[in-house]
């Protein structure tokens, strides 16, 4: 099945890319394609393919990972380009396997910072697509041969690596291959994790979800990245292993973390200082990192929980990330993209030519010197079909309302809807066995939650329909959210709103909004009433409240996602209560 | 003179150290010289003084400026151990002057990162104290022929330190010299900040104030310790060359910073990334850095900007930042030492033994590994009269109240207060000279402000008073501070306080108070009306409001400069408005 995730047990049984067809709509409508030409240019530009020819090397200690991940969504699309980057990589392969453009030298010498195995593990799952989507091909041969390589060397001994990924890269190989020693390889990774395996560094042992052992930890913490790739492999060994203690850990983990860390958006990460969580309650919108990639990995664990639990919570996350965060990465042109994606931007970012800094949160940028998000989004849009619906025996599970055709086991339904503008949906069956099929579809939580369900046998041509409320809504954040307080958001459907404010007009640190009367939806916005104070500065900025006279406005507010695309601009998703 | 500052020109002068006693009361009960012990013993365990025996070295690439600043602070006290510790650091200088135990293979390599300049301005610093408390001494004569060396090696050239430091004690060496290679030197580091000097680093140019010429600067940015010594040598500046329009620069951009980048307390600085200031108006209470150090900085540049203006705003912020920052530091036993002080604490600190990691915002640790706060705060107390009070040819000019004896020309006062506790003082003349004398106290902006003066022929014995009103206060922050929307804080006098909740109850996450009632004095403490609400955790935080109920109790707020003397706790500053 060609599916980056194929669980042997669980709930619910993924479909594959194959199965599911994106009609025009929001999701085929992200740039993809144009996301992987940009991602394999600038590879090429900044000589991060061409470390694997023994030119002299560039780029970070992980730039081969960018390399892997872009061969994965190729992998996903059946790109021809994937063949010339697997010979590329190939003349690098050392005989016993090894394979690594920066530390070949010095093999495993920097578990904590050196990324090898991390390395590995994006190699792997590059390799896991090309055998799901084609079969095999030499790819694939080449990353077992890598992957035997690390159990040769990790089996016994102490050593898993600074940033988690193999973990599941792993496993993944092993519900290819069947080989054993990939999943206890996996296994032996995450038990020794928290022992501690990793020598003790400035940023702490959490920052590495080294602290404590996963079995014993209550949340998640520390790098949002290294936490969320971690947990996506707890959860893939649990299934495995058909360890249930192990799943409902991580489910509370999962409930803490959503409860206490995550912002409205569904975007983790609270402090630019070590990528991190921050503490529960800690949710500042304009210091929120929320980097792009974390949110790709929250996608990636609230499909593995939905996977193995059924329960929609998970997809109802999954779809607050997606519109949220993983979608507001790229520009909508696809050739720029954010690292960080915080909920207040107070001072217009500026624009840049070249290589950006990494975590700039203004603006996005074509490059980085830490490039992770581009290329993690070009292998999450390219599987992007596949985390749309579910199959089982009894029939089809949409989770996600977008304009598609599914189709499993004979029975082949087209939904047609456009969400997130629209909550009206019909889904028309194309084609159906001569019995019972279950067709369900998840009504997320902002629609009233629940799950409707069509159980019958299909003629084809025969629909089935639902409307989903979209009426603009006023979000209040929970008290304990200090850096929150007083204010409101507006959400639609999956959507969270911001208000956008090209050079600072009107100023977004004066505005208080109306709550007493409703947001109204005008085309893809929304307006709201607010009011523009006149505050000076004062000498001291604390003291009796100042007096300040008030004008009233209409405040347009868009979709999150779309922020950022029309140049340099202050911004903010909460807005003070008037 | 013996005092840290002693400008050519200016409005107020100085009194030095010798001019002022210190009686029992708050100022006076400062754990200096256990601080001083406290410093001498580590650094001899962590081998930072055997570093310039030739010992292998050990510590940071600064830690030469940790001996120079409890140098400094025993020169300011008479300390017979300073002879020690310059003969163990003059065992180090080479032949052409040149004195630092870590870059002596590769001088001036790393110019961005060395700190070699900067800890030349600490070890000057330390000569010019021993050059005016003791006349001068071995340092004094070391020292000079150490920052000839920076003038011969850097008068020409471009280079600067990435850490400012080197150009206020340059200025002051040329104050107690006259010789004026050292004011030129001074001044040419100062100009070619920001041209750009230094190379281009992560954290970009701001971060050393290399981003604009600080004649083209609007704010003080980037790392705080660095910005605010930067400021204050371009004040020294300004005063020794007499250019008004410099001045006026420097009071424009404290007072924008002083507007929109400082915490309640006067701690500056928002981000731990950086350790820098944010942009305006981020101004986060659990994220607040604000570094010892960075409280040291602008004590010090307050007191240079009241010495070269006569403008009382800045002993206002002076006292803010000695009480709430500075004070705040030390434990009451003068053995540990908070790294930042934010002003709230969500997760109690956990008890650590041995070298605690560097910015860990719960507890004070007794030695870091980047240890600058306990000698900064050492040499600070060490030369704390010379901040009480300055002297004119008409008379005695008093900015902070507390009690002392202060002579000046002939002219000796005593002033007996029980400041920050109680508001009254009296000032008694021991000694006048029979001619008209002018007595002047500054009245704290929180007690009305101006300015009280007496002006007579005075007998000694005669005594005026003033009576400050110590009524706690509320207080309201501007409302473009987004972090601290609906919360309000209690001061009362110069002090700030805070809620400290050992063990979390009651639970600091969810109190609010009624600010309709009026705070309430205690001791040193004060009482305020509050509520307890039992909210309970909502499996995602944002949504229409949750009901809870609430219970009413009494909550013991205490000086801020206290919080952590107690054991673990959270504690916060602004209180949630009921």
């Amino acid at each position: 099945m060609d599916s980056p995730v194929v669980p042997s047990g669980g709930v619910l049984t993924p479909l594959g890319v194959s199965s599911v067809r994106l009609n025009p709509g929001f999701w085929a409508s992200l740039p993809t394609e144009t996301i992987i030409d940009h991602c394999h240019e600038w590879i090429g530009r900044v000589g991060w393919a061409a470390n694997f020819t023994g030119a002299p090397r560039r780029g970070r200690e992980f730039s081969d990972s960018e390399v892997y991940k872009l061969m994965e969504a190729m992998a996903w699309t059946h790109d021809p380009r994937l063949d010339e980057l697997t010979s590329v990589i190939a003349g690098a392969q050392e005989p016993d396997g090894y394979l690594n453009t920066k530390w070949g030298h010095a093999r495993y010498s920097d578990l904590e910072w050196g990324h090898e195995l991390y390395c590995y593990g994006h190699l792997i799952q590059a390799g896991v697509a090309q055998a799901r989507a084609s079969g095999g091909g030499e790819l694939f041969e080449l990353v077992k041969r890598a992957a035997d390589h690390v159990c040769h060397m990790f089996m016994n001994g102490r050593g898993v690596c600074g940033h988690p990924e193999i973990e599941m890269a792993l496993i993944e190989l092993y519900r290819v291959t069947r080989a054993e020693r990939y999943l206890e390889m996996a296994r032996r990774f995450i038990d020794r994790r928290g022992t501690p395996a990793l020598a003790d560094i400035e940023l702490g042992r959490a920052y590495f979800q080294d602290d404590v052992p996963v079995r014993k930890a209550e949340v998640f913490r520390g790098h949002v990245v290294r936490a969320l790739y971690l947990a996506c492999a707890v959860v893939d060994l649990a299934v495995e292993t058909n360890d249930r203690d192990l799943l409902d850990l991580v489910e509370r983990q999962w409930e803490r973390t959503v409860a206490r860390r995550t912002h409205l958006t569904g975007g983790m990460g609270s402090r630019h200082n070590g990528e991190s969580f921050g503490e529960d309650w800690e949710l500042p919108p304009d210091r929120a990192y929320n980097e792009t990639c974390a949110g790709v990995a929250s996608f990636m664990l609230s499909h593995r929980l939905l996977l193995a639990t059924g329960n929609r919570r998970y997809a109802d996350l999954a779809e607050r990330t997606f519109y949220n965060v993983v979608a507001a990465g790229p520009a909508l042109d696809g050739r720029s993209f954010f690292y960080t994606n915080p909920l207040q931007v107070r001072v217009a970012g500026e624009v840049t030519s070249g290589v950006s800094p990494r975590a700039d949160g203004g603006l996005r940028a074509s490059w980085r010197s830490v490039s992770c998000c581009p290329t993690n989004l070009a292998r999450t849009f390219a599987a992007l079909p596949a985390y749309v619906a579910t199959g089982t025996d009894a029939g089809l599970q949409i989770h996600h309302l977008t304009a598609a055709r599914v189709e499993h086991d004979g029975f082949a339904v087209e939904v047609d809807t456009e969400m997130p503008w629209q909550g009206a949906a019909t889904l028309r069956v194309l084609r159906a066995p001569d019995r019972l099929r279950v067709l369900s579809l998840r009504l997320p939580t902002w629609a009233g939650g629940g799950t409707a369900e069509w159980s019958r046998v299909w003629t084809p041509g025969e629909e089935v329909s639902v409307d989903l409320r979209m009426t603009p809504r006023w979000v209040e954040p929970d008290p304990r959210i200090d850096a929150l307080r007083g204010c409101v958001a507006v959400e639609r459907g999956p959507l969270v709103y911001c208000a956008e404010s090209p050079a600072d007009q009107p100023p977004l640190t004066r505005i208080t909004v109306d709550t007493s009367r409703a947001p109204e939806v005008v085309d893809e916005e929304i307006e709201v009433s607010a009011c523009v104070d006149s505050a000076e500065d004062r000498p001291w900025p604390y003291g009796p409240p100042a007096r300040t006279e008030t004008e009233p406005i209409r405040l347009r507010l868009r979709p999150y996602h779309q922020w950022g695309n029309h140049g340099p601009a202050t911004m903010r998703v909460w807005l003070p209560q008037g």
